[in-house]
């Protein structure tokens, strides 16, 4: 099969790799239908994570199982599946208190790569969530978008306390952020403040049910919250970029009692304690337990209620990857697609 | 009146001050029935926190309303009282979400300094809590516990999410630490770890309702817990030190997707960011909104169904307050209690 592979900064090579096989007995093997780069990827292409050798990239999928181990139950050939970044068993007690990406079995799908026509899953069982059946080509993108940024920004949006009576602010206009705040707006958020300073993706914030954007960052951003919050602060803020600079105004744009959801990986981030003590802010977040929330997002985009796929705005073949991370890494695109 | 002032590095002094007055109209004044020394007083004792000029000290109080000024409402002459070491309206938002020590008009009682005779109390009906009447002397400890530590180490066992079927391990052993475990045992958590090395405390701690006792620090203090927690650490772990050690144990020591609640004042600390990510674990703490237990913590003393006063075990009169922080200092006494 093909695959790409990441051998250095900005080299992203689309090539031949070994076909997946059974390993363990709870493994699946699944036909890729699409995949995706993702903003995470971005820090080993721009060299900010280092690697030490070449490596398989990409940890989205949707796809049809091909094959299974003899001890999975759950999923069979045919179907049409999605599963999460981090394969889980979905049994242990950390499964059961729905932190699948922490599973003490877990196993990180980014080392196997599934930018490639056919991805080997671990603990299948515990991972993949099938479809009712194979879904129209037009719902694919929003399955898509479940194995990653759907579930990662829905985490965001409940780990920051999202919900009725609540104003959330959204750090972060990525397509993490931008389901952010798709899923502050399906938990019943009063009203939910995206920071954004680029048109298209304000636009896609307001569809997804953004009432408030913000252009300013830092230091001016988190005034403008202020002033939109009665000097006091969001309830609710995610935290969906990962630097020092947007954890701070993160931070600072949540009223005491109120809580920070972060989300983006965090790179170089030092939380200064007596700042944060005083500040009265919870902080809550981490890997997204994206397994959790799979069957009642399979439901909703299934009967159409939520639309997530519309976070990406470039599609391409998969033999043009390295365009995909250049479009993403360039920002000319929020999400690429990528189909087999 | 006389009072304690700090006039540097382990230079407390006992002194005429002039008598408080009423200043605003909602304003109270107490007569002290007794005050204590803090464990964060031990900063500027130290010289850790930095004084431009001596400063009264104290923060902790139950006394006797003497004088209220005309806009007060909720309490009167002759009443017993307890208040918190922020003066809240009580009646703002962040209030009213149940974060007093955040009020937007709050005014921190340490400037004002109640190791001494007599106290001004600034927002007086959202500060003071009367009890419902005159309590018997051996109740006294138990209500000034309430005005500050027991309600911190409440607020660190609810913030960390202790409760039944919970593990809760405690990370330090001084009053607060101390009473959070009498918090966690009171919330109804199964397991309560204390992490002492000190005789008095581990079995004080015992009292309080700790199931076990850790007496390792650091990694192997860690290593402990996730010993006894089945390879996973504790559902909930109390920080109520304010070192980097001591937080960087706290979250070590809790499994993915537990919190940690954090009351200690946190000094010279820098949280880790990607440690942080990947430990999946959540952080809630600050100052304790004390204000929002003090009706149950009254009803609770009143009928003897908690005894948080057994953390004193230094009682001096207020004119060897010197002493007292001598003791404290010198971890010769847990807490002291002063009377006047």
């Amino acid at each position: 099969m093909r695959g790409a592979v990441l051998y250095g900064p900005r080299d992203v090579r689309f090539e031949e790799r070994p076909d997946p096989r059974i390993v363990d007995p709870t493994d699946a093997i699944i036909r890729l239908s699409a995949t995706c780069v993702c903003g995470s990827d971005l820090w080993p292409y721009r060299g900010v994570d280092k690697m030490a050798e070449p490596s398989p990239m990409g940890h989205e999928y949707v796809g049809i199982v091909e094959e299974v181990g003899k001890a999975v139950r759950n999923v069979r050939p045919g179907q049409f599946v999605v599963g999460s970044f981090f394969a889980s068993d979905n049994s242990c007690e950390i499964c059961r208190a729905g932190y699948q990406s922490s599973c003490i079995h877990r196993v990180p799908i980014g080392a196997i790569g599934t930018q490639a026509e056919l991805a080997r899953v671990p603990l299948a069982d515990g991972t993949l969530v099938a479809a009712p059946g194979l879904p129209p080509e037009d719902l694919i993108p929003s399955f898509l978008a479940a194995s990653d940024v759907l579930g990662t920004g829905w985490f965001g949006a409940l780990a920051a306390g999202a919900g009725p009576g609540k104003t959330v602010a959204v750090v972060g206009d990525g397509a993490v952020g931008l389901l952010a705040v798709l899923a502050a707006r399906r938990m019943g958020s009063d009203r939910i403040i995206a920071m954004s300073r680029h048109k298209p993706r304000q636009e896609l914030a307001r569809k997804f049910g953004a009432t408030d954007i913000v252009t300013e960052r830092g230091g001016e951003g988190v005034a403008r919250i202020k002033e939109l919050t009665n000097g006091l602060g969001a309830h609710s803020v995610v935290e969906a970029v990962g630097t020092q600079e947007s954890m701070m105004q993160a931070i600072r744009s949540t009223r005491p009692g109120g809580h920070v959801g972060f989300v983006g990986v965090l790179h170089d981030v030092e939380i200064p304690g007596e700042e944060f003590f005083f500040s009265h802010v919870g902080l809550h977040g981490g890997p997204a337990p994206v397994r959790r929330f799979l069957p009642e997002f399979i439901d909703l985009i299934w009967n159409r209620k939520i639309d997530p796929g519309k976070v990406f705005d470039l599609a391409l073949p998969l033999d043009q990857v390295a365009e995909g991370y250049r479009a993403m890494d360039e920002r000319r695109a929020i999400k690429v697609l990528l189909r087999p």
